[in-house]
């Protein structure tokens, strides 16, 4: 089928995907929500026109995103997702027998509606008696906690339309009282190689004025524009470097590995220089 | 300007550049050569439709492949770059003061006017008194060398048209003989997500057939479909994870670093299960 979708990076960059079917199509309350089956890369799940998950590469962010931070925290009881309603995160999270009560706050019930509908491999997890969804606004939610949290995980979209507000400072500071003392923050934090909105430098310091330590980590995500992806942990008392590999336990990774959770830290020199 | 590049690779997935100015365009004798001046990445050397090289992003893949073979070794003296006909690699390889004899072996000689007339920035050192270039094709090149090079860098396109020979078992057989006994051998070995003609697990076994240590290692590079690229390292004799960070000069990187050469051999679980 001659049917392409087209993911826009700026005015200047796009990628094009082959499609086999277009599952789902519709204007959210939130954002434009579409779920199509690529050639490639299998179902994806594009919400204001930029991809947010396929099924082919999605172990990448939500083992990265979930497991360098509940890795660095040495018993992860109680933890907090904002955005991540296709579910992956969540997935991972459930893996850590430590965690005992997961609150994911995703702000579109229609995101959540159709990964459970379209994206089951990523949403097994919605139906586990730890977790419980909230269809809140993130910095809302946020507002109400405090010293709650072992860890807190931003698993949101582009800084552009709905999540724009969970990359300001003011939300950071935010997020910060809503862990415990020796709780762990992490948010994906963009591309080096683009600027939706924020850049990465910027987002960065946001992050960086809000906890004593901050620590940026990197993969590579093929159905990310550019590929490269960072993620900003921010942390009150525990260094990511400083868990023991062979601490970590194999709970089934496809792409994390004990190794991977240090070398990710390990930034080219251009990364380096713009932070 | 509304015009446009579109790398396409494979029938389902493609990646469209938006261009200024086309500043050259033919047919060789080996390939269809294009050089655009595109919006976001400035000028980008392109070969039978692919992206070879951008002047926003070529450092990483010029760093990549030629720092960590080069710092492997003890005392490189001599070194034979096959492809590489834009300069990029010869002008990292000039950066290390052991080096006294640089062959670089570039089949179109197309190619390097091109990269002398439109990328001053990358074919600088092909003016170096330390440099020959030889328009030969590298199979045939290689085949009358004999214990001669410490370093050998294949710096070629993908293993379709001219460049498919270099990705043979027949050819990684003839390099170990072209290197001395303490010899080390370096290629870009592709993307594990994508697929030009040979799989990157087939090139990677071929290589280690020829060679007691293989290792491989990746970068990102953004103008590459996918981002997440690999090299494949051969060593007759030293292993680069044993390279001692404190021993590496900063030779003025703007991706390689001291920590980078190390952390760049940790490969994510899945391309662990490839190999």
């Amino acid at each position: 089928m001659n049917l392409w979708f087209t993911e826009t990076e700026n005015s200047n960059l796009a990628v094009k995907y082959r499609i086999k079917q277009v599952l789902a199509h519709k204007k959210t309350k939130f954002q434009e929500l579409l779920v199509v089956e690529t050639e490639r890369f299998g179902r994806a799940l594009i919400l204001d026109g930029a991809v947010q998950t396929t099924i082919a590469d999605e172990y990448v962010y939500h083992e990265m995103i979930a497991h360098v931070p509940l890795f660095t925290h040495p018993q992860p009881q109680k933890v907090l997702i904002i955005g991540g309603g296709d579910g992956g995160t969540v997935r991972e999270t459930l893996k850590h027998r430590s965690v005992e009560e997961i609150h994911i706050v995703e702000i579109d019930p229609e995101v959540v509606a159709a990964a459970k509908q379209y994206l089951p491999e990523l949403s097994s997890g919605f139906n586990d008696p730890r977790v419980t969804i909230h269809h809140l606004d993130g910095i809302e939610y946020i507002a109400g906690c405090q010293n709650e949290y072992d860890v807190l995980i931003i698993d949101s979209s582009d800084p552009v339309g709905p999540a724009v507000g969970l990359f300001q400072s003011q939300f950071y500071r935010q997020a910060a009282r809503a862990l415990k003392d020796d709780g762990i923050f992490v948010a994906q934090t963009e591309s080096p190689w683009l600027n939706f909105g924020l850049t990465l430098p910027e987002i960065y310091h946001n992050i960086k004025a809000a906890f004593p330590l901050t620590r940026m980590y990197i993969c590579n995500i093929p159905t990310y524009p550019c590929g490269l992806w960072s993620f900003t942990l921010g942390s009150k008392r525990y260094d990511p470097l400083e868990v023991n590999p062979d601490k970590i336990a194999d709970l089934g990774y496809r792409y994390y590995t004990p190794d991977l959770h240090r070398a990710a830290f390990v930034l080219p020199r251009f990364l380096q220089d713009l932070l």
